[in-house]
Order: C-alpha cells, then sequence, then structure tokens
C-alpha cells in the first residue's frame, strides 16, 4: 500500500487530521490498534475550546455539535466561604461549549466514513520505519493475521501516549518532561440531570471536586483520591457523600441530585511534553507528543490545535512542495503546548490538597484574589476558554 | 513608667505607628534593642507602593520622598530571548516609588524626635508580660543597667522576625506556616549610577538576577545564589561578570556598567505567616508577624498597611472604647498579608531556578504569556504596585 500521508491512530486527531488533508486534497490512511467502537465509546473530556468549535463548523462537522452542544458564558469556581460565577464572555469574549469527546470521535468516525476514507482498525504490532529518510513506511499486521506495509511521504502519530511513535523518535533526538501529581481523580458519569447549569470547581480541605455534565441528563462528577486508590473502597453512596460535602450540598440553598452511576474509574494526573513534534518524515500531533492533568480542560483541544496547524502544513508541503509551515510546526505548536501544560499545572496545583498548610493557604488567597480581580479573573478565562492558536 | 500604648522595635513599623497614633492624640513609648544608628543603616527593601506613598505624604512624612524619591511607571522583565517593559500607570493607574526603607526610618526618626517620642534605644532583656489582662507590660533593662517597667493598655509588637513579642504568644494560641527556598539572594550596594531607567528583573538559566538602585548614584543588584553560599566565593569581578551575563549586558545594545562595590551579602529567602495578628492585649505589625521574600518587593509596604490599619484601630479603642476595629485588625490585615505572601511566592518561584527542569519549562510559558497578555500583566502590576488597603 502507498499513501502520501500514513496516520497511526484514529482517535480524534488523527480522524480529524484526515478530514482537513481530505479537504485540502491530500489523501491519507489510517492505521488503529482499536475497534471503531471502542474508540467512539472511550469516555474523555467534554469541554471544547470556542477556538475548536470554530475549526470543527469551518470544517463541516459541527451539525450535530451546534445542535446538542451546550454553550457555557463559564464556570463556578467555590471554596467553603465563597461561591463565584466566572463569566468568560463578559471576561474576554470568548465562551466554550460542552460536547463529550465521544461526540466529536463519533461524528468524525461517521464524516471519515462518508467519505471513504481507509482506516485499518484492530491492527497490531505497528511499527514505523525510516522516518529520517524520504521513504518512511508504517508496518502493522492486519486482523486476519497478515504483515502488511504502508509506504508514505510523510507518518503522522496521533497514536495517544502508549503508541509507537513517540517511542521512534531517538532518545538523542528529543528531549521529554515530566511531573505526577500525587493524587488522582475519581471520575463518574451518573443518569441524572447536572445540579448546576455550568460546570462548578471545588476547591475544599477534604479535596478537590468538580460537577460536569455531558448532556441535560448525563452528569459527569469528579473526587480527587489520592494516588493507587482502589476503586473497591469507594461505594457509590460514598461517592454522593463526599460530592455533596465538598460541592456544598445545601448551602445557599444548592442542592446535590443523586442518580445511578454508571461508569467510574480512577484517572492518574500527569503532565507530559516531548519535544520537537517532529522528527525527519514523522510529526506528532495531541497526546503523542504532550498530556495535561484534566483539570484546565485542555487535552482534546490541545490536539485540535496540533492538527489545525499541521494538515495546512502537510498540504503546502505535499501538493506545493514548499516546506515553510511543516519547518515552523514543532516551535509553533510546542508555544501553544507549554500554554496550556502551564495553565493545565496551575489550574490543577491551584484546586487540590497538597498536603502541605502552606500550600493551602497559597491557593485560597489565589482564588480570594481570582474572585475579586477582573485581571485575575480575564487571565484564567482567556487561557481556559483557549487563546487564538498561534498565540 | 505608664504608656497607653507600648511599642517594641523602633524600625518603621513601630516609628510610623508612633507618629501616626501621636496624629491620632494617643501616646506612646518604643523600646529597641539596638541604637538609632544601626536602626537607621540597616539595609532593606527599597520599592514603595502607591498606598505606601499616600499614606507617608497624609502623615506629613513625604516631604524629602517627594523631593528625592524616584517614581517608576514600572519594571522591566526579561528573559535571554525577550526584554519587556510592563507598564503599571496603563496597566492599573498606579505607580511605585524607589526610596530605600533606610531613608523611610530617617524621615521617621528625625519626624518623631522633633514630636519628642520617647524611644528608648539599646535596650536589653527586653519581654512582653499579662497580655491576657487588661493590664500588660513590658520590662527591660536600660544601657545603664537598670531594670525598667513599662505599663501600658496595650502592647504592639514591631520587633521583627526575632524579636520577643512574636513568640510570647502561647502554642496553643497561634497557627505559623513557614517555606524556606532552596536559594538566597546575593546582594551588593554600588556607587555607581544605574544602568537601567527602572527596575529589571531578570530570570536566566545560571539563576534569577536583579538591577535595582537606591539614587541617581547608588545601584542595588541581586544574584540568585544557593543556600549556605559564602560570600568569600564571590569577588567583586566574579559578580560584575555573573551579573552582566544574567542582566544581558551587550544584548540589543544593553549595556551594564560596573563600579566599586560598597555593600554585599548573601539574604535568605523565608516566607513566614503567624496568626491571628492579636493576643489578648498584644498586637503584631510587620515583621514580627509576617515574612516575605524580597522579590515581590512587599516587606516594608506589608508593615506600612498593618500599621496603617492599627493606628485607628487603637486610637479608637483607647481614645472612644470603641473596639470594632481592634476586634477585626487581625483578620482584615491577614486578607493582605496572605495575598503578598501569595504574591511573593509567584514572583520567587516564577523567576528563580528550582533545579527542575520541567519547572524552568513552566516559568518560561508563564513569562510569554504575562509578555503577551494585557490580563496577566495586570494581574502582576496590580499586586506589585499595591492593591488598595482593605482590598
Amino acid at each position: 500500500m502507498r499513501t502520501p500521508v500514513a496516520i497511526v491512530g484514529a482517535g480524534p486527531a488523527g480522524l480529524l487530521l484526515s478530514h482537513l488533508l481530505d479537504l485540502a486534497g491530500v489523501e491519507s490512511v489510517i492505521v488503529e490498534a482499536r475497534s471503531r467502537e471502542y474508540v467512539e465509546a472511550r469516555i474523555r473530556a467534554g469541554i471544547l475550546e470556542q477556538s475548536t468549535v470554530d475549526l470543527l463548523r469551518a470544517a463541516g462537522l459541527a451539525d450535530r455539535l451546534d445542535r446538542e452542544g451546550d454553550e457555557h458564558r463559564g464556570i463556578h469556581l467555590q471554596w467553603p466561604e465563597e461561591r463565584h460565577h466566572l463569566d468568560f464572555v463578559d471576561l474576554v469574549g470568548r465562551s466554550v461549549t460542552v460536547y463529550g469527546q465521544t461526540e466529536v470521535t463519533k461524528d468524525l468516525g461517521k464524516a471519515r466514513a462518508a467519505a471513504g476514507q481507509q482506516i485499518h482498525y484492530e491492527v497490531t504490532d505497528t511499527a514505523v520505519h525510516d522516518l529520517e529518510t524520504d521513504k518512511p513506511y508504517v508496518t502493522f499486521t492486519s486482523p486476519d493475521g497478515m504483515p502488511q506495509r504502508l509506504d508514505a511521504d510523510i507518518v503522522v502519530g496521533c497514536d495517544g501516549s502508549f503508541g509507537p511513535c513517540r517511542t521512534a523518535i531517538p532518545d538523542a533526538a528529543k528531549q521529554t518532561w515530566e511531573r505526577t501529581y500525587p493524587y488522582s481523580w475519581l471520575g463518574v458519569l451518573a443518569d441524572v440531570a447536572p445540579s448546576t447549569d455550568e460546570l462548578i470547581y471545588a476547591w475544599h480541605p477534604d479535596g478537590f471536586a468538580m460537577h460536569s455534565m455531558r448532556s441535560a441528563t448525563v452528569s459527569r462528577l469528579y473526587l480527587q483520591v489520592p494516588n493507587g486508590t482502589d476503586i473497591g473502597t469507594w461505594s457509590d453512596e460514598r461517592i454522593w457523600e463526599a460530592l455533596a460535602t465538598r460541592l456544598g450540598h445545601g448551602q445557599d440553598g444548592w442542592t446535590l441530585t443523586p442518580g445511578p452511576i454508571t461508569e467510574k474509574s480512577v484517572l492518574p494526573m500527569r503532565s507530559f511534553v516531548q519535544q520537537p513534534m517532529r522528527h525527519g518524515r514523522l510529526f506528532l500531533a495531541g497526546d503523542a507528543a504532550h498530556i495535561v492533568p484534566p483539570t484546565g480542560a485542555k487535552g482534546l483541544n490541545l490536539a485540535v490545535a496540533d492538527v489545525a496547524l499541521l494538515a495546512p502544513a502537510l498540504a503546502a508541503l505535499l501538493r506545493d512542495k514548499d516546506s515553510t509551515l511543516a519547518d515552523a510546526y514543532s516551535d509553533t505548536a510546542l508555544r501553544r503546548v507549554w500554554r496550556c501544560t502551564h495553565f493545565s499545572w496551575w489550574m490543577t496545583t491551584m484546586l487540590h490538597q497538597s498536603g502541605d498548610p502552606f500550600d493551602r493557604q497559597l491557593q485560597l488567597s489565589q482564588l480570594r484574589w481570582l474572585a475579586r480581580s477582573e485581571a485575575g479573573r480575564a487571565g484564567l478565562a482567556e487561557n481556559y476558554a483557549g487563546l487564538p492558536i498561534g498565540f
């Protein structure tokens, strides 16, 4: 097989890239280790930045997003003494939209299927080769056990944190940064109408809690828990009790309505960046190059921002033989990556209990300042709602 | 001896308090362990917030400050790739004034002497007693070796970090927070015109550096050095060389002019807060209750803000028997203390090398954001130029 662009990974980054390349008249082939059903069922983030929505809309991918997405003007930020609403639209003129990554992936999968995109699902042994030559290729084993070779001009790693692309770059050619946080999130999906109109970020002495949502009937809730938490020790009852305490059930007449929990998992919190995001004919996009803790809702948006830069860069390279954008890709993308990495680290360390009593006072002082300072609120808002691509 | 208000410590906090109390018709007596010459020669901070200048002016203490103080619109913030000027006046409508703490102390000393303020310098064995009764008193030994007792209605600890007042509050009645930073400042005074119009805060891979000044002919410069640095290993030549490298001598035509170094010392960096700032008839103000690292230029300003709250509170208590402000003092003062503690911690950790490579990238990302975001710059500016007293 041969294709101009071999894409490893059919998550949102890989699917969106194939879509944007197609719009630019560049063909691609995707290989993916999981099944389409698995990829589309994976529970992930649910907050789209304004620029993500704009991009999906411009690419003709937003029909259902426009119907079912829930535009939020901001977030609620609270701690036991105070509750505040941060109105991003008032502060910086941009909003965010609640629409699950799962739904984005489904929309993308449908659009790519309609366009006849070649996607090889459930492949094994994927490996990338000869990246430093102008004849790179991808090998894999198809579900029927046959070894395959996909020749390409360009290989793109959209294969996430554990895929083969990131590690195919030799150590001497890359730098990595990593931080593991001393806490995790216990996340639940519940079949109950959200008890809030917009997301609640709650600082609490017992640990951070968050009330998010996926739709008018499905709530998504999180609790800070210690690393290594055994999910078996968290009964549904205990979860709802902790959520009620940390989110302030009963305060100022606000109540949390519990409901049937349909999914429950413990998510570690990690920051990771690998640079450069290009090695020879291999480009990395999304989680393959960087992981952020979920507190800032940046993971999916950052993947979309990478692809928004990469698609025109590859189109210019392959169609017009102009390498300017491709050569600039890594540096340009990394500026936003580090911005979001910093923001995610900042939101995370401001809201989670570290166990250090001085940290706790710094957090409370910062939260009080944010609540009272327009500059403080605007700084949070412009990062949360998303800086313009290329900032 | 007997006085309504016994003040321990004749630094800027104690002197200013006696001055403001005098203006309100309340007498006080000050005891101080050091000599007047020593107190007035101590090298400390040199940046006055707008509200500090306003207060000194309103109290009739700003004649020389108005003549000799150097109003700065903002600061320079730089790292090897970029140099930026943050204009606080444009950003938040407030400026800062360069005028050494030494000068403030001299002006206060002169004003208090002219008013006949009783100050006992060079006393030893100072101790405070019966703070939980309505008859507290201070004992000390006068320079001639005679034991003395000073009875008072109120005792105020303006005796800094190592004075007897803070520790006189029983452990069960207080909470303390402390953080020691893994670096110190090597500070020098040099008889040379500053090579910059406004302060330079410089992030550098070798360590933080800062170019400040005391007057048109005296420069004040700082270098981040490891804790436990032996000052003997830093010759004047080595100091100027490190300053030139870190401050960017030769970049964009900027040059650092060296000159004779007249003072050289290593300053540890520490955050400390003790609360409450009142125990019975004892009130704490300034360094007696809180220490900030010098990066945010907050130490003196915070002491002035404490005293600005405490003077009217004590006047109301003693003159009008109204305890409202006195009862609110600790909570009100601590809000600003924690704001400045957070800001000082933030400036410090953003600008100093911690040795952690992930921290370094977070710092650079944050600096780049500050340079490009009006909200980011305004957030720094409003904290640096000083929030209104009572914020």
